[in-house]
């Protein structure tokens, strides 16, 4: 049993010394030996656990949508407006994009070319805000007039853009950001009414 | 003169085949034998062009500069709102990418982690944005309300979504998804007098 534990905590710590150099280096530059010396096993143990660098690119992969799926699934009251949750989402998404690397290399290899889309989180972003967003005009969230596809296209695009730059410059995930942009475009999206209810800046506590 | 404009042909050559290989393997991985005969040319043409794969890098982001500066400083004719201005540009900034694999490798350049940022392509575009958003203001073009940081947000931000996006699926940065960011976009931009004379699918012949 303690071995066990032990096996799995290797495990986790593998995940993410491999974040941290694909994070650095590149997917196709990182090397095995560097993510073993970060993780501080050597490198037969590294093999032990994954068996090449495409194995540990899928395993990143997928322990950064078990991540998003906490994000996206986590705790939505029944009864709260379905606009106000993309808000409290996609603050919650900058704030773990923002400090978990796992995170932040899982949606990066949605965009690397040199290897085919697997879990693509990027695009599992897209379903989640489209859903959403089809729940929102169902319940008459929506103002007269706007349409699904066109706030997709919006918020879909402008937080993978938030999550891109803020690879370079973390500002780019800060809570005042995110803010800023639901400051502009809510109006657009809800009608007057609302307004004074749904919160810019999100309504959980972080 | 005849051997100046073929080794200027040569040059041009490797700078676009060294592009697609960037796109295609990414910066690290990519190598110079892979550039070279892509571009029909022997190794040492390429040395005698480029000293190294570094070299060849920055010259890529230097021609990606003058594709975006070449967008951006396009004709502007005076009297013409600016917020159409900045729609009209971020149309032909869309239809650019989607054909020239050198801007879109030059904006792919201010995200890669291992290198550290020159001509940053994605912070220009950002002052740009900006710099635009400021006129449009002091012309009385912007709603009342509107914050010029919040618009900035919101347009570089989906902006660098579009681009990031397309580099996967080109749809990103087609005139339709364009616009209907735009049409979303428009109504909480410019007061609703303006809105039947801004052209949310630009005004440009393409």
């Amino acid at each position: 049993m303690v071995k066990q534990e032990r096996a799995a905590r290797t495990r986790e710590t593998l995940i993410r010394s491999a974040a941290e150099v694909f994070d650095r280096d590149g997917f196709s530059a990182a090397s095995l030996t560097a993510i073993s010396s970060r993780a501080g096993v050597s490198n037969g143990a590294l093999h032990f656990h994954f068996a090449s660098k495409a194995v540990l690119v899928d395993v990143v992969e997928e322990a950064a949508l078990t991540r998003l799926l906490a994000v996206t699934n986590g705790a939505m009251p029944l009864g709260v407006s379905r606009v106000q949750v993309l808000v409290d989402v996609s603050h919650m998404l900058a704030e773990v994009l923002r400090g978990d690397v796992v995170l932040r290399v899982g949606f990066a290899l949605s965009g690397e070319t040199s290897r085919p889309p697997r879990m693509d989180l990027r695009q599992r972003w897209r379903c989640w805000v489209e859903e959403t967003l089809k729940q929102a005009e169902a319940e008459g969230e929506l103002r007269r007039g706007t349409a699904v596809p066109d706030a997709v296209t919006a918020v879909v695009a402008a937080t993978v853009g938030f999550e891109v730059l803020g690879a370079r410059d973390p500002m780019w995930l800060s809570a005042s950001t995110v803010t800023r942009f639901w400051r502009l475009l809510l109006p657009t999206l809800v009608p007057a009414a609302s307004l004074a209810v749904i919160e810019a800046g999100g309504t959980r506590q972080s």
